[in-house]
């Protein structure tokens, strides 16, 4: 198959080295980095359930529910993107993929998502959120890069109520984000009724603070917290860990 | 001065192996342990302030503010216990090391605070609390050890009410904690008014989830947290790290 019939001017084509998977990429928006890589190997390292449902929110070109196809046997996969270029994008990567039967695109706001899927109908919800909080500084709340970077069309508030209302009894929830966000994390989380369960931080050397921060909630669950060791990404020797290929795939 | 004079039957002395300071203990009582000199290591660390008061809660036989004497230049240290015994004892290390200007020692309940100090007087709020809630197992909630373990005689929520009434605007607070409650103490810092400024997770060994937190939180302060590099306690060698014999004194 040539793959290269799915790509719209501008575009690239890149090679995940995972079970020949693909992905279509723009270089002039967003394209996924070494957060969703982490993600994914970190919610497949979590989750122990056999087949089941998996909502990914803000899944921009389509790289988490790509990415968790192969590294887990979940059954469906729905990824809501609010932007038509992204969504269309990760459209084609799912067909180009051959996942049409298992990843489902939805074009959509994850504030109405009530108008597009069931309340209480997924095990998993996953999400790579904006990260930063609307501050003066924002020049162009337009741009592509802008919204998936930032709190312009959803804040973490908006993530987790979707979550909530998404997820069946005791389902999971797993989220990457910004060491300096901790607070608010934990905080919006319990408020909206998903307890933090798991909390991984991950330091690009072991003599620095943290990069990103991996943290696995579950809904309605009692309210104990379980911190990881750290995950440290390089070595002395300026390589990735033995953890980094074991456990992220790299 | 024959420091022994000041035992008690069944007492006995430790030497701080710091600035010839000795504290009083009693083996079938709580005795301090790591977690108070990785507090004391942590706030000495992060007070940059010249001088000041400071207010530490659940003082026990005083260890907090009888090792920051020697590791801050902090003018007025008041500790308060609820248990007699260790109060007395409290008090009396305080003499033996020549103290009393400097230390001063309240028996009381914490949430009795107002009755012995003026709201917004202190500058830093220093804790080493009761780690554990209080489950179905707790056979004996007049045990000494019990008291010093367990939310016996004041919960989490107790020691943030109690630090934001005496906190001036902006003062600091620093607590030692357990990681699986991380979740409740960011939840009920950010409800008490002292909003998590610095997280420092504390690992036996690099590949060990973490078995102490530090954690310093600002009264009314803005939501940014700054997650630390993990301290690690043991290295490869089986002997302590660096980083704790140069912040932590050991």
């Amino acid at each position: 198959m040539n793959k290269e019939v799915y790509l719209r001017q501008g575009e690239r084509l890149d090679d995940l080295e995972r079970n020949g998977l693909c992905i279509i990429q723009h270089p002039d928006r967003f394209c996924f980095g070494m957060d969703a890589v982490l993600l994914s190997g970190f919610a497949a390292a979590h989750i122990s359930l056999s087949g089941g449902r998996a909502l990914d929110l803000c899944t921009g070109n389509g790289i988490i529910p790509i990415l968790l196809s192969s590294k887990t046997d979940i059954d469906h996969f729905t990824g809501m993107e609010i932007q038509q270029e992204a969504a269309d994008m990760a459209e084609r990567s799912v067909k180009m993929n051959s996942l049409t039967g298992r990843i489902r695109i939805i074009k959509c706001d994850i504030k109405e998502a009530a108008e597009y899927v069931e309340a209480a109908s997924f095990d998993i919800v996953t999400v790579n959120p904006p990260y930063y909080k609307m501050g003066c500084g924002i020049k162009n709340p337009g741009d592509s890069k802008m919204i998936s970077r930032h709190e312009v069309t959803c804040t973490l508030k908006d993530v987790l109520l979707t979550a909530v209302f998404a997820l069946k009894e005791g389902g999971l929830f797993y989220m990457v984000h910004k060491p300096q966000r901790l607070s608010d994390i934990i905080f919006e989380m319990r408020n909206a009724g998903i307890e933090p369960k798991v909390l991984k931080m991950v330091h690009p050397r072991l003599s620095s603070n943290p990069s990103m921060i991996l943290i696995e909630g579950r809904k309605h669950a009692g309210i104990e917290l379980k911190i990881e060791s750290p995950l440290i990404i390089y070595g002395n020797d300026g390589k990735y860990t033995e953890e980094m290929y074991s456990i992220y795939g790299y």
